[in-house]
């Protein structure tokens, strides 16, 4: 090779590995900010490392309708005030108040044989008693259907195995079947109550909570998660043809909706302040989880993405408004109220932003909204090279900003590596130690940025002709 | 090179391999068996599987003075005389009975903050209304002996972190030095109780429960271990200045010693049946665990390898005396009866092998004995190049075997790769499923060749001078 040539092929190496040549186009004039955020973010990731952990260890169980919700949102309300953000205040949502009480399940014979269990959000109690019952183990509802006749009077063990494929979600929402109408089918056929596989990976025998519903065609029977392991160890005593007999107690029950809010905090637009970017994550979690990763590092993320630009005194055209939602684990009653309270602005929110699926390697975002504006998130997104966020695909899921899709508002999630968040969803191992400070802190650049300049652009995003969430194949987790 | 000196390469390539000349050396005869007893292992692997879940899967939670130990100890001798071994029966060894009852523990405060936790096996309880008070925590004895003066009336919590090192079993030693002794230790500086840092690694909130003793010069308060998690965020909470105060309830207590029993299984040997060979895990299990790994993986691993013996017709010169303990968790009753009940016979005991250190990746084997009889083992392990189980060192580690070291007996146990075995150690974690059936076969394998080699050799292996306790720097696991 000739000195020229090594010297032009140099050249188009640097071309290519975005050395030379910005590739930025026309989101040139944000590449300073960007810049700034992304190292600002890493730089301070123990910061907000501390927050999430402040968040948890003082609230765990920030359930709705428990003190620990109630305690949660007024601590991060005075927080927010402290940080001197725009129009804090709580914005009134009722919301279900389910709680757990005692609940133990064990096989019934000459040994003790405990299982690990957590009573479904929404479940029914067996009363003080509990129930004590023969079960009957199946793989799926086809089983369940074929095996009707042999249900009366049992105990249904749904065993549905959660494998670690590169698509956990589907894995989750396959899973969810079960958790969320698995009762009810079985009640159909007379059972008295049911245990349902964790929806998780085999780990340490922990069970997963999560939400249910009744059907209005059945008896509403008492259900709960079983861990993965216990779930196993049931499908080898029925395939060795060992008998199994149940005894479950639960004391749940559904009291009377109570109240409780969304939090919100704004840096508000310099321009055009009526114009809103959301961002934002739920505050509640469940019961039993302390709910680091979900959705306390949404939270966290969303909230110091808000705080990065107060520091760096980005102050965009358009608000970008923090919403910290309420009741999203069992009712998303805080995404519908924020939508129903600001129904008559939804023309002007611009996007709307959610962080729920943990904060986790983020790879970019999903992104449900026009062809046109899906460009231009491109452009943004390719403005975090640095952390490795650049991706953009039609993925959309959060559960909180969802509603938001029905008034044609773009929406956006963080795009996460989720390999390791169904290890511990709903479960009491939700802890801070799972969130790594540094992939905390690229959830926190990767929000600060994309909210920054899409509200920041000299045009809103186009919206599509119809809305959003027509055209889509959403299905929002449960 | 010429073809002649590439055909001497190959030739060397080959016997470096081990292709072409056997290097068995004085072990050729036992090639063929070995082989044999390697391919049978892993042909069956699982039906030693099977029988392992079975056994766990029916009698979980093996403590001493439990039901289900009873009942584990009368079905593992009914399924060994179904097996056709030889001298089939049990031998009564009298154990402690210690009971958990129920156990809670709770951060007071507004917000509800359950504490994961594991009363340790010998604490006392708490009385039933329990004990509330304030907890100081520090990382170890110094910090606690520099801070004496604030222990009075306190809970102390020690927070002693495992690390994830190439040694596991020394980041376990030095954990149980606090699991052991921390409450006594608090105690005489006054302490009203105390929480232990599980001796494990973070990983799913799940305490490890294990041993303790009290020392006759403090105090006898309750203990419990606290999860990984759980000490880390009492920590956290310290180093805020965050006030620490716990309400402990245990139901704890020590009943009066129960009758239990080792069961035993033999083949008998051709030539010289009184001499013997021991092989063996402990049936028991703390009572919270299902005990797969700790110990019924051994149990199977040695149970199976007398299996396979019998299956391939080896009948060795010397007899082969599988002895399943009892009560190895919690004082190690069974290995010092069996000792005491077969004192007169220590002379002729030629080996004695424990598998309890899991059934996961077998390296070899970890020897105490004589350097000449350390040679023959070397050599019988080289046998066990097909499955990778070459290794021979001199860290012997086994309770259960240990106290025949006293009459000179060469112990051995497999060398085990158990990066993974403390994740799940004394947890509830501890199923069959974190067991795989092709390094439990390994495992059988292993054990199988050297017992049958070492129980079959002309001569049996040479002693040490004087035992070989003595000259080792034993420290067995509690």
């Amino acid at each position: 090779m000739s000195p020229n040539k090594v010297f032009l092929a140099v050249i188009a190496l640097a071309i290519s590995a975005g050395i030379l040549v910005s590739q930025d186009g026309p989101m040139a004039q944000y590449r300073a900010p960007a810049d700034k955020i992304v190292t600002e973010s890493l730089a301070d990731a123990q910061t907000a490392w501390d927050r999430l952990a402040e968040l948890t260890d003082r609230f765990p169980g920030r359930l709705s309708g428990s003190t620990n919700l109630s305690y949660a949102i007024a601590w991060v309300t005075e927080k927010l005030n402290n940080d001197g953000f725009d129009n804090v205040h709580t914005e009134k949502v009722m919301v279900p108040h389910w709680v757990r009480n005692s609940e133990s399940a064990e096989i019934v014979g000459d040994v003790v044989q405990p299982l690990a269990i957590a009573g479904l959000g929404g479940s029914v109690g067996t009363g003080p008693e509990g129930i004590q019952a023969d079960a009957i183990v199946v793989h799926n509802f086809d089983e369940l259907d074929a095996q009707a006749s042999k249900v009366k009077g049992k105990i249904v063990i749904y065993n549905v195995v959660f494998h670690q494929t590169e698509d956990p979600l589907a894995e989750y929402r396959q899973g969810t079947r079960y958790r969320g109408s698995g009762a009810s089918r079985a009640a159909k056929y007379g059972a008295v109550a049911a245990l349902v596989r964790s929806v998780g990976p085999i780990a340490h025998r922990t069970p997963h909570t999560g939400g249910m519903r009744y059907s209005n065609d059945a008896p509403q029977i008492p259900v709960a998660s079983i861990s993965a392991e216990d779930a196993d160890k049931l499908q080898r005593m029925q395939d060795r043809g060992q008998p199994i007999a149940i005894r479950l107690r639960m004391g749940a029950q559904t009291l009377p909706d109570v109240e409780s809010a969304n939090v919100i905090a704004e840096i508000r637009g310099r321009e055009r302040p009526e114009q809103v970017v959301v961002i934002g994550g739920h505050l509640d979690s469940w019961d039993i989880a302390p709910g680091a990763m979900d959705d306390g590092g949404g939270v966290i993320a969303t909230w110091e993405a808000l705080r990065m630009l107060k520091k760096l005194n980005l102050t965009p055209r358009r608000t970008i408004r923090l919403v910290l939602f309420t009741n999203e684990e069992n009712g998303t009653r805080g995404g519908q109220g924020y939508r129903q309270q600001h129904a008559r602005e939804m023309a002007d929110h611009v996007l709307a932003l959610e962080s729920d699926m943990g904060v986790l390697p983020v790879r970019g975002f999903g992104f449900r909204g026009s062809p046109e504006a899906t460009q231009i998130i491109r452009q943004i997104a390719s403005l975090l090279g640095g952390i490795g966020a650049t991706g953009v695909n039609d993925k959309f899921d959060g559960a909180d900003v969802d509603p938001m899709g029905a008034d044609n508002v773009p929406l956006i999630a963080l795009d996460i590596d989720d390999q390791l968040y169904f290890y511990i969803h709903h479960t009491n191992a939700d802890t801070p130690d799972k969130v790594d400070p540094g992939q905390l802190s690229k959830c926190i650049a990767a929000t600060a940025v994309m909210a920054y300049v899409a509200a920041d652009l000299p045009q809103p995003l186009p919206r599509s002709a119809k809305p959003a969430s027509d055209s889509s194949k959403k299905q929002p987790r449960s």
